[in-house]
């Protein structure tokens, strides 16, 4: 169910980014807010970083967290073209499905790289599957602000 | 995991109500789009069909769903005040709340009350939980848009 709502809500956002020309996608989602561009690096990067806290490897591109989850939109970095913010969010997304299939069920019930092993012991819903239900709702959240792109 | 990831959402919803003047929360949240009454509406008409979803009784207010779910912000419908739907808000969590509470674990695994039994038996992810689940999303969605309505 965990999984086929993250699913769901990935889905959905390809639907919205499927709708958007590079031009609308560079606009903001309301007056002084992030742009779309932001927001799709921004939860590319969050999804990328679940791999390390689902202990399924190393991210994909660390340099991404710096740009688009440390750092402000308003900040100096330079930021990747929406060519390569698309293809980023796709690799992302296809190397995260393949690696959580092999996630065995009781696997999801262990705790999470970011909780310590005694933090664990007192609140044992730390563990990986909240990650992805933490993951989904925020993705859910700034879903809510990209569909303001699409034209009514 | 589920519910507390539900009282984390409701928790932050009410944080963010509690940052917004009437007028604030009388704004539209975007150029064109609902304005925060509405969304509080919405959220509330919604949560209160749970009622029905987890055979947990009757609608508080079935009237605030022909308003705020099956009409858009545009209807010519009457609408309640903000202290009225504020009220509402309030009302329909903390039974929710409290009912939700006496589910016991198994039961949630149970059917919701919209799917028959023919297709629950085909499709068992359609359980009370996973009412929840998606009404969590539904909630961090226009939650990332009320937040708009908060100034920077």
């Amino acid at each position: 169910m965990v999984m086929s709502n993250w699913y769901l809500q990935v889905g959905r956002m390809n639907s919205v980014l499927a709708k958007l020309s590079d031009e609308e996608l560079s606009s903001s989602t309301a007056p002084g807010r992030n742009t779309g561009v932001y927001l799709l690096g921004h939860l590319a990067a969050v999804s990328d970083g679940m791999f390390t806290f689902l202990g399924l490897g190393e991210n994909l591109n660390p340099k991404m967290d710096e740009i688009f989850v440390r750092s402000p939109e308003e900040s100096s970095l330079e930021k990747p073209s929406i060519a390569d913010l698309k293809e980023y969010w796709n690799k992302v997304n296809a190397l995260l499905s393949e690696k959580m299939s092999q996630i065995a069920p009781q696997e999801w019930f262990n705790r999470h790289t970011a909780v310590s092993e005694e933090d664990f012991a007192k609140e044992p819903h730390r563990n990986k599957l909240n990650i992805v239900i933490n993951r989904t709702n925020h993705l859910s959240y700034h879903l809510g602000q990209l569909v303001y792109l699409v034209k009514k």
